[in-house]
């Protein structure tokens, strides 16, 4: 008979706990200890900020299992506030302090799986112990305690998903909030033009936003920002983000991949054969570029968990697919989402890129409740795939960013998007969907029909003596038009062919589609003409980001 | 100079109208003559059932453009209440009747798009004139006339699209509604143990359905069923389904494909190269059989008329793509959606099929406001190439549609699924959304490590001696449980392993995931077992799906 496995998991989050059970599963005789040093085990931690408005009402239901349910259905050996000091690869063994017990003591293995996840980056200082986090169950009971007596104002430092999160939920309970955020946008995944979107929505939902902005020190009950400006606050909470776990795997002499996180083959081993990594601890391959990154991203800690128990048990093992950053945010009913690079990451590293700018509704615009999106599509000029997406805006955006991700994982291109057969009823789409009339823009861009300009390209044409035209109705240009513009409302542009002739045309419309329109009547009359990507709305939105830096 | 070519669309809306527009925009010079038989072009007609209950307040709303606007934006000449009567290809012309001034002309064309759509199918009979339909503004209109004084019944033939939706808005009405409907369940494309849960909704809701039901004869206040039973009503809609509109072509001798409609090859062009066909009226090719079928789907029809004028302008074209017949109703706040082929119509088809059944909730149930719904995925087992899906449920089902869609075309397989990286958070999916566990469920069933059942095959396999155990709890138990199982949960399952050894075992626990962790501990100990496809949930739906045929 051949001697059971041991395998010892350390962190029984996500990706440490999906190793365990889909371990148990594929071998019914393995001992499976899991190693956690929190005082919980597979707990909702996306889910934590929502539970401090009461969105969440109820704390259990963000406790999905303990070690008691855990031991009856999967057999697991789950031991919580056990904190792995060290590992010796020699000898195979880890050595375990027990912090309820405070004793120390030392356990073999025949494959370790590393799922220690990351540490939140917390501002140092003689009153750290009064900063709150929020990435642990205790993190948000602590959370929880000090807001037990109603106080007033909470500082927010850092504008990533928790900063906003945390955010949402203050306001929700009717605090006062400063968010604090040292980049010149909130989530720098995105676009300036798109992200503006999301500062207006923190805005008007009552919080005071400060980008560009951080602190050179703290107490207790105030912050003093780097322009000397001193806020009293209440609570102060630290959500500047988070890095690699590494201590353990690093002190073993593991590799350490080129972003700090733990290096992993495509079967997440790591250096050591009998040693596997998984979640935020564990470096990542982007899928557009191919290098190594990091990601901290539930979805795939769940499945990079799987894939190292089938590695562990000998089962076929599927190649760890490379990484997308696909990534969602809500706050207070406004979704911003995004897949691959943006425009501003592709320019930065030299790439060519095909933008597409357009403002969609979420389904028939005649049926009721239809809500807009911006939404921007990044394609490589030479083979047409889908470098990257983003949207910004209520229903529907995860939808839209859920078939571009699948499109990219499949390799299909953008022009292709207009061929896509999408479930469509005016409550859930439009005949031609969004995507499609994205694979439409592409494919009229690519080959030729329209020339756009972005809206940051449109000062230096208008500088080199372009005339810009703006085609939407007369009443939509008295409301606001980019200044300087003619106004030539498209159903009367015919009659101005002339006038226009032998001049640099700029067109514009609200988000691109008449302008199109506009664009293909004046290039057949000969006129040289461009319309600008994604209209006004998407110039307007650009034109703010830049105003938008304090 | 060229003589600037002149084209002739028949029919004014979806294909016709996405041609024309489209076409004006790569040809400025060309005559587009737009002729409509109705009074009205580019209607929204999916929305008009959603105005008898003011859903949709607005009519205008419905009507997106008029031959002015038309003319004014595209230069289109676009005439109403004109009917093409006969097309003669010899001299490349059209009769036509115009019907507001009585009088017949000929007009000639370069090229000839046909876009006529479908015809209602209506009952016959003496008083025919009195039953209402619900295709054009004017079925509309009529239809609004004869509600405006509040009358207390319809019936409604047909559970259809178009039927279904009439019920709901009938209903929101405070109308008593009888549906009737020829077929033993609703929405044909779906399985039965799916559409079962439509039928549920629909009855919910109010209706009086009638399954396998047809009438017989009918008056103006009446309807007589096959059954000899009589309903009196005060307005009858008729929502019998449709057939092409092919008289025009089949008198100009056009080819007619095997199911009826207008033969057309990938560029939508008819056995005459100088006319076009698209819409309701011309035929598909269904993507998973690569045979010829019909498909009235609003997207087809803008997407094949947006490649005729490609075709016209002697732009690229690209080849129509073969059709997935993808599909979604909402009733109710029910939603029901299809891509591909049933497993019905697979095995009536002869060919394999792998089932997968799943009981998602729409996103992280920790999360308020989540929603469960049936999904079932279709798959080739020898290529593991996707063939079709279905889901019912509420929030999330367009999503996960449409995901599987692009899938579908992009032809990544069922095991790919699990690799894909879609946007997680709480309010919008889960760490492993639905979409990635069907790809794991898939991979389990493929790879042999849980064998499944079905839900119909349930009986021979009890009946052929198979043990059966219940693995839920012993409260779900006691709530409803299949007849003579063993209850033995799950967290004590490996108890009992002694006595179910050398036995032939059936699992299953309310939607197959405890039931697959069951079969793998019962299946590693040596026994022989299977776990219920989709679990207790989809064997309660199909057997109440084999006594709902009245």
């Amino acid at each position: 008979m051949v001697r059971p496995k041991k395998i010892v998991v350390i962190g029984g989050v996500a990706g440490g706990m999906s190793a365990a059970t889909r371990l148990r599963r594929l071998d019914e005789t393995a001992h499976i200890l899991v190693l956690e040093r929190s005082g919980y085990v597979s707990y909702a931690n996306c889910g934590l900020p929502y539970h401090l408005s009461e969105t969440i009402e109820k704390r259990s239901l963000l406790i999905l299992q303990n070690p008691i349910t855990l031991g009856a259905r999967f057999n697991l050996d789950v031991r919580v506030r056990h904190e792995v000091l060290s590992i010796d690869r020699q000898s195979k063994t880890v050595t375990i302090y027990d912090r309820v017990w405070k004793v120390t003591y030392v356990e073999k293995y025949d494959y370790l799986v590393l799922s220690p996840g990351a540490k939140a980056t917390m501002p140092e200082g003689p009153d750290a112990k009064w900063i709150l986090a929020m990435r642990t169950v205790e993190d948000m009971d602590k959370a929880i305690a000090w807001l037990y007596p109603n106080p007033e104002h909470a500082v927010i430092l850092g504008g990533g998903f928790i900063g906003l999160e945390l955010a949402e939920n203050l306001i929700k309970r009717g605090m006062k909030v400063t968010l604090i955020h040292r980049g010149k946008q909130l989530l720098s995944y995105l676009d300036p033009e798109l992200a503006i979107a999301v500062a207006q929505r923190v805005r008007a939902s009552g919080v005071d936003l400060r980008l560009e902005s951080s602190i050179t020190s703290f107490t207790r009950n105030s912050v003093t920002l780097a322009d000397g400006e001193v806020i009293s606050t209440d609570v102060i909470f630290s959500a500047l983000g988070v890095k690699p776990e590494v201590h353990l795997a690093e002190e073993a002499g593991l590799k350490i991949g080129h972003n700090g996180g733990i290096w992993v083959d495509n079967e997440q081993r790591t250096s050591d054969p009998n040693i596997f990594a998984v979640g935020d601890a564990a470096e990542k391959i982007d899928a557009i570029s191919g290098d190594e990154r990091l990601a901290t991203l539930a979805g795939l800690a769940n499945r990079h968990g799987h894939s190292v128990a089938n590695a562990i048990a000998g089962a076929r093992t599927v190649p760890a697919t490379p990484t997308l950053g696909t990534s969602i945010l809500s706050f207070d009913g406004l979704v911003a989402a995004t897949v691959g690079w943006s425009e501003k990451a592709l320019r930065a590293a030299g790439r060519p890129v095909r933008v597409i700018h357009t403002h969609p509704a979420d389904h028939a615009a005649y049926y009721p409740g239809a809500q807009t999106m911006r939404f921007k599509l990044m394609v490589d000029p030479e083979t047409d795939l889908i470098l990257g997406a983003q949207a910004v805006g209520g229903h529907g955006v995860d939808k839209r960013i859920d078939v571009i991700s699948t499109a990219i994982f499949a390799g299909i291109t953008a022009s292709d998007l207009a061929q896509l057969e999408l479930a469509y009823d005016p409550q859930h789409g439009s005949a031609k969907d969004p995507i499609n009339m994205l694979g439409y823009v592409n494919r009229n861009i690519a080959e030729g029909l329209t020339k756009v300009i972005e809206w940051h390209e449109l000062d230096s044409a208008l500088d080199s003596g372009a005339v810009l035209v703006d085609v939407r109705t007369e009443g939509e240009y008295k409301y606001g038009h980019i200044e300087g513009s003619l106004s030539f409302p498209i159903d009367v542009l015919r009659e101005h062919i002339r006038e226009l002739s032998g001049q640099k045309v700029v067109v514009y419309c609200q988000v691109g589609q008449r302008g199109h329109t506009a664009a293909r009547i004046l290039a057949q009359e000969g006129i040289d003409v461009v319309n600008l990507n994604g209209g006004y709305l998407t110039w307007k939105a650009g034109m703010a980001s830049k105003g938008d830096q304090k």
